[in-house]
């Protein structure tokens, strides 16, 4: 798995920006995954660096700063994909295009930031960080939510399934993509990209022209 | 999150059968489920119980062996529906029809067996109990994918998108039910697997008749 090397989050002020706190988060993140964010000590991470565990607080505060600012780094890509499908309409375009549309982008960021949205996606509220990304978490789930429900008002899309429900079975299509994708499998982003939004819109079945 | 009980499993035969083991059982899974595996100690599981550290060896042997009839209650239900799915044309049924249900049986399986199954999800390999689990895991996996391959070739299903790449967004698309299902919820199990088998072979997009 790779990660693009995190920006150093406006949001957050501790630490130092720079090559260094980059490749440390990288390393925290892929730990956290595979080990599990609790089980995860900062003695582990220090480890996994070859640093002291004096050395290792020359970079960051805490294994908490670390867990936000991964987590910031997948909301904040997801966030600007769902605001500008939110945008009523903007350039003409239909909901049902801007569906279409939010279902690709977010499959690019899954690929481009597939270990922060890994962690993202195991968060449980066990703490203020997490509550946190569980809140954002849930305004990304509504505002899709409204998107899909535009796009049946339109008239573009069936009816028949609720749009709270075709909002959490289509971003869990694409959200199970963490637990399997692999950059350099056998599948490139637009191929599943594709596959997703064909199975979504168009179905499998083939249908009696 | 509810669970059935869980039976004991018939290839584990440590501990003591019966409603003290399957509560244990229950609450570890919980347990493993809100703080992780790793992070859970048998102190932690004694506490959550009400028991004293030595009282809770008189029910389990180790926190694996938990976690192991844990996977297997899981992988047993779902390697059930997944093998009379399987069974080549039984009933005359096409694979077409046989991929339909197993569908609408693995939403059954997730829903009845939501913990377990949670768990089974969130396996990473970090022990022999995990590997064998996910070596049971990529069995299904292959299983699933032939099927759809075996419907595609049947004339069935579309066959513009790799069958292995359909098997995964199709089975990533219900697995990711265990993440908000909730069977007290908006939502019963046939109305999901009624949604999810209509995107999956209709797809959302009206058509023009």
């Amino acid at each position: 798995m790779t990660t693009q090397p995190a920006e150093p989050s406006p949001r957050r002020g501790r630490g130092r920006p720079g090559h260094d706190q980059a490749a440390v988060l990288r390393a925290a993140v892929e730990l956290f995954n595979r080990k599990g964010y609790d089980a995860t000590s900062m003695g582990d991470l220090a480890k996994e660096l070859g640093l002291t565990k004096p050395a290792i607080y020359h970079h960051v505060t805490s294994k908490e700063q670390l867990l936000g600012q991964a987590l910031d780094d997948a909301l904040d890509e997801l966030t600007a994909v769902v605001t500008e499908a939110s945008r009523d309409g903007a350039g003409g375009t239909s909901a049902y295009g801007r569906l279409r549309e939010v279902l690709r982008r977010s499959v690019e960021v899954l690929v481009a930031h597939q270990s922060s949205v890994t962690l993202l996606l195991r968060v449980r509220g066990n703490s203020e960080v997490e509550l946190a990304a569980l809140e954002r978490r849930r305004w990304l789930d509504d505002r899709l939510a409204a998107l899909v429900t535009e796009a049946i008002a339109e008239g573009a899309l069936r009816d028949d399934v609720p749009a709270t429900l075709v909002s959490r079975l289509l971003f869990g299509m694409v959200n199970s993509l963490v637990e399997w994708y692999r950059p350099d499998g056998a599948y490139d982003r637009a191929m599943v990209a594709d596959a997703i939004t064909a199975i979504a819109f168009d179905g499998l079945a083939k249908h009696e022209a």
